[in-house]
């Protein structure tokens, strides 16, 4: 696990912060790795807008800003517009697709879109739409064990909703070994798909 | 609201991460200003530990790690160990007076205690710690105001506990006023009465 810088942002409720703390304790804890994860509540968040900027690595992290995200997970548009421009150049895209219209991104990005919101309701409950979101991450980066995340999953969600998170996760994590399995959509066919 | 670096820290289950952020939400949702915070996973995490670093300030906050705190809040002898070492000198040390033993603090500090696991369990459930601690925080550090904390309070839990949750944040309030009201144990008499 090299150095790797996540940024998560969306909309208060969408569980942002949760889904960094899980993504966090899944490289630290279940992964023996290290992990910083710093929230900044201003202006923005008076709008209730919610961003968390993780860090990922094995040794232990020094900076805990990110500059450049090596990957990105947007839930919302306006994150979308206000964060996109910073992704890496190479970097992965994952964004919830029916609260995100990807555009302008010039760039050699990865896109990968889930409706995790839809996915989340089918099992009953729009609130584990992070845990969905954590297992797409989880299949599609590549960079944690699906054990390591499933286990910091169950650990940080109250016990009675432990089960249905789980089977968040699952449903998030199938979609992404789908998505990865096919050819990942290039950026010109996610635009296309959206117009 | 100056620049303020607080340092909050514990084992996990006491609330460590939820108290940070409900702090930062009162200094920049309810109080206009700016806050950060940062927590880091490492080692100390697989053991139980749980440390979180906020910077609240009136313009947006630079550089998100603390570096010599102005004010901690220890929840565990761990961390005491640990942390007290960088308090600034003439900062604030808020303790639960029941799971620290203050020592080997020989610069001008500011100690005040609160029993808050005790607290917390009068009103029926120890994991209302947290608001109990932040209501003692608010009281002594005069920081930010009542009314922004109270409804940070109110907007970090579940509407299930938000009465239960309130009415901890008025009890450790109490606590601190009482403590500011009357003198506020000096060093001395604080590691005495612990003897």
């Amino acid at each position: 696990m090299r150095l790797t810088e996540i940024r998560i942002a969306g909309f208060g409720g969408q569980g942002v912060i949760l889904s960094a703390i899980i993504l966090g304790k899944a490289a630290s804890i279940y992964e023996n790795g290290f992990a910083t994860m710093t929230q900044n509540f201003g202006p923005e968040a008076r709008g209730g807008a919610c961003s968390a900027q993780l860090v990922v690595s094995d040794s232990p992290v020094l900076y805990p800003y990110t500059t450049q995200p090596d990957i990105m997970v947007i839930m919302s548009q306006e994150a979308y517009n206000r964060f996109a421009p910073e992704l890496k150049p190479g970097g992965m895209l994952l964004v919830e697709e029916d609260l995100v219209r990807v555009s302008n991104l010039n760039q050699d990005k990865k896109v990968y879109s889930i409706p995790a919101t839809r996915l989340a309701e089918e099992l009953g409950k729009r609130m584990v739409l992070n845990s969905v979101m954590v297992g797409f991450f989880t299949a599609v980066t590549q960079l944690l064990s699906a054990d390591a995340v499933r286990k910091a999953v169950a650990d940080s969600v109250p016990p009675s909703f432990r089960e249905l998170n789980l089977k968040a996760f699952e449903k998030g994590y199938e979609y992404g070994l789908n998505t990865k399995a096919g050819a990942p959509p290039a950026l010109e066919e996610a635009e296309y798909a959206q117009e």
